[in-house]
């Protein structure tokens, strides 16, 4: 079965009360940025070398999920993952067994806050070699962290384990109808968000280019849990939704998978958008490789993803993690996705939603990234 | 004559078409963290070593002013002074001599911006050693930029030479009545929105300690208009105003002027916080160094910056200059004040606005810090 926009609203009632209503923010400088042309000389090497440069016209309206709760959209899904649970099987049922996952990122911090926060017991099955803080915010927010090697075989060898002595339910980060439900209430915020945006800010008025809605909405995909449910929360309007990857040793399994119509099941990339590295999930798959719900994933290199990851810092003032910005660096840089928003918008240009994933990062490694 | 809460709302009105109304923050992890005693450990090689660390209790209100046009409070003062100049002698006789001032900083980028804005010619001296990006934004705003060397005597020389041609007036960076006036609009805005914070953020409720108002306000100190000016705008309330330097190569010159019962009239240092290397001007001085309107200054060390910065970053994911967090860097680190607050506020603790003076910072810089 696969969601639908209703069941994304019910997903949204649901976990309200728990999850932060985050900001809809704008930014006239990126805005101007985006609508200028890339010069000449950022197409060399590109199929668009020697061409000119497009001139494409785009309003940026940033959802900034780096200021959710445990710092990542994240939590959306584990909340709604938890509440459906206790929903259907009863409290009792799900605090005597506890919930389990192995994660190393933020998917294991938001399980973790939302089991504490639910008072249901917690395993996170983490690698020994994940970094100090990921292991410390992990047990700070009350979950029992179990080490294990580093392959997914080693990892799903504890998890059976620990599911063996405790009867632990787990809940994956990303291949799951209800996560799916709750990472898809990020659009339908957006969606409200944008209408209260343009009313209110001065110099913005509503688009007249999309029955003045808003004309698209762009994500990371990593194991396509944010994307597939925001694909679905927009599959009746008539609002674009469109992915984003690192294309680094790979990691854009998700369009190369649309390119060769079959999915990409295992990647191997050490991109620095650390949270795209997994390949799409087999239900998140069937819903993005719709072109109705999916109009495009697009691929951007390491370096563009460092120069977007910049002008968020330095211009907006604004801390996010490097997979946060990779649907910025395709409307900045990917020239086959300007060349198309000229070709679809024309004059009008495109209102677009761009989804700033999360924020958790560290100065040490913002250091590293500009070394 | 010195500047009054009724000149602050005047100053107000009149910029307030031009300038951001900046948000207000708030952060239930940095509350926790003000609000736990620090490390036995961190008391070492102070006057407090082997006793107690304190145990005061502070909610956190942050006026994010990194959010202001060009980054910083000084969009306030510079175009209170450009608007308040063609009020008094007509657009036209400001129009024909132009503006200028002397400054590498931030002051510099906000005269610029103000001065494009109205249409009205600026001059700025800048070091010849600027950085290329804080040359190219002054430039980027339409002004003028005159390079000099990096000395005083220098950069007045290249500025009375401008002025002989031109009769440009100047616009002095702080130590000026509409400058603190404009600065001051801060603890305006910072007020209305304490009120309307603590009415509607859940978990939140207006607090008791001082007839349900704010408490205190600290702001950072460096030629001391932003002080001076928040400092009257409080200066008919109960709310008390502090100040916050860095103690780095003496720095403080405030705090050890105020020491002394003596204005220091020049520092130098290469404090971390290079928008705090400035001696506070003599019109601030008169502001600041009474005690009705500032109830104190504190300083803090380097460290103690970063360690304040790391936190600003990582956890509320906002981008603040060193400069910036000072305040806050007080309010978690200095174990004189924060005794201060255990004597005052008791059981009940203290709700402290916090000026976040800027945001103009790089990847680079942040790299540099913590490397």
């Amino acid at each position: 079965m696969l969601p639908s926009p209703v069941a994304i609203h019910a997903a949204h009632s649901l976990i309200n009360p728990y999850i932060h209503h985050t900001p809809l923010l704008t930014s006239r400088t990126l805005n101007t940025i985006a609508s200028t042309p890339q010069s000449p000389e950022s197409l060399a090497g590109t199929p668009f070398e020697g061409q000119d440069p497009s001139h494409p016209r785009l309003r940026f309206f940033f959802k900034c999920e780096n200021y959710q709760r445990i710092g990542a959209f994240k939590a959306r899904g584990a909340f709604h993952a938890l509440l459906r649970l206790v929903e259907e099987r009863g409290e009792e049922w799900v605090k005597r067994r506890g919930v389990i996952t192995h994660s190393s990122g933020n998917h294991a911090q938001a399980l973790a806050l939302a089991a504490s926060t639910l008072n249901i017991p917690a395993y996170i099955v983490m690698p020994r070699i994940s970094t100090s803080s990921k292991i410390a915010g992990t047990q700070s927010h009350g979950a029992e962290v179990i080490f294990s090697g580093s392959t997914s075989v080693e990892r799903e060898a504890v998890v059976a384990d620990i599911q063996g002595r405790t009867n632990a339910i787990l809940v994956p980060p990303y291949d799951d109808y209800n996560i799916i439900c709750g990472q898809g209430t990020t659009g339908l915020e957006l969606e409200g968000q944008y209408w209260e945006t343009v009313r209110e800010e001065p110099g913005l008025s509503a688009h007249a280019g999309n029955g003045g809605g808003l004309d698209a909405v762009i994500t990371p995909i990593g194991g396509g849990g944010l994307n597939a449910g925001v694909a679905t929360f927009f599959s009746d309007k008539s609002t674009r939704v469109f992915g984003a990857e690192p294309n680094f040793e790979g990691a854009d399994d998700c369009r190369r998978g649309l390119e060769a119509r079959e999915h990409v099941p295992a990647v191997s990339t050490l991109t620095i958008a650390d949270g795209l590295r997994t390949p799409v999930g087999l239900l998140n798959w069937a819903i993005i490789s719709n072109p109705s719900k999916v109009a495009g994933v697009y691929a951007v290199t390491e370096e563009q993803i460092k120069a977007a990851m910049r002008l968020v810092l330095e211009r907006m003032k604004v801390v996010v993690e490097p997979s946060a910005v990779v649907g910025l660096a395709v409307c900045l840089y990917n020239e086959d996705f300007r060349r198309r928003v000229v070709t679809e918008a024309g004059e009008e240009g495109w209102d677009i939603g761009i989804v700033f994933s999360g924020g958790n990062t560290t100065v040490e490694a913002i250091g590293k990234l500009y070394s």
